[in-house]
């Protein structure tokens, strides 16, 4: 089993974290790979530590975040927060468009939940 | 044709219902399987008698219905609202994660969509 | 790749429209079949002639703009806004249900991405 978690909107999280949960409870035997892309003002959540904290311990249990470049950017320009690369924590990866992301996931056989 | 739609909203029935209504009519000579996975705030439509009237009809035409069962537990968890199992109609199928459910159904050639 | 865009709610044409930009942009070398599918009340859009100018401007780019006929009588019946297909830009093709169309391009290979 392999799924991608699209998340856009910041409101979401709680959401997500609570899917991906259950998700690796229900695993059981059967690896699940996890996949997490965001984009929008979900990226918001790369400022709070509360959430960081959290998706470091799904990390650890093997989930991939990604995020989407131009959201960060699109972010910056608006002027609420800049978000500096650099310093994003080291289990985070950033890709330049996180639709193309999501499209190449799919095509690897990848399912797609929207939470 | 399959497709599995998937609500985690309860203000979501209306489009959820009225989509697949559509979908049974457009469909035509060719068979179309439909499911339906809810979970979240959703599943509270199944203390809601004409929702669960209208999923009935449905459901007489092919259409199966799953709900999550981590989602009732929340739901019973938070103090707002308790729905025993037991008491569902006989249509409904609950499953221990929606989610697992929803990556399943894709990996079998399942569509996915989200009203 | 190829992926369909499905956008039912008015709000999300900024982000779609946005989304395929970057998609767009990033793709590169490799060719990108990019549709969307149009349902719900985001269908509004066809009466916006700002929408409907950056609609032609991806259209002329490749991208294919489909229409929900349901969602259309729906928002004409409610009395809202009634708009004649006989009217609409001649990049844009009307079909009978938006589901069909989603199910039938998953099942062709196009991932979905639901902005």
């Amino acid at each position: 089993m392999k799924v991608i978690f699209h998340i856009n909107e910041f409101e979401k999280w709680e959401t997500l974290l609570g899917n991906i949960t259950n998700l690796l409870k229900d695993g059981g035997d059967e690896a699940v790979k996890v996949r997490v892309l965001m984009n929008g003002p979900s990226v918001k959540a790369l400022s709070d530590e509360t959430l960081l904290q959290r998706m470091r311990e799904l990390s650890d249990k093997g989930v991939r975040f990604t995020v989407c470049r131009n959201s960060l950017k699109a972010l910056c320009g608006s002027g609420e927060l800049c978000i500096d690369e650099k310093n994003l924590p080291e289990f985070l990866t950033v890709v330049p468009a996180g639709v193309t992301e999501l499209i190449k996931r799919q095509t690897e056989g990848y399912a797609y939940i929207k939470p």
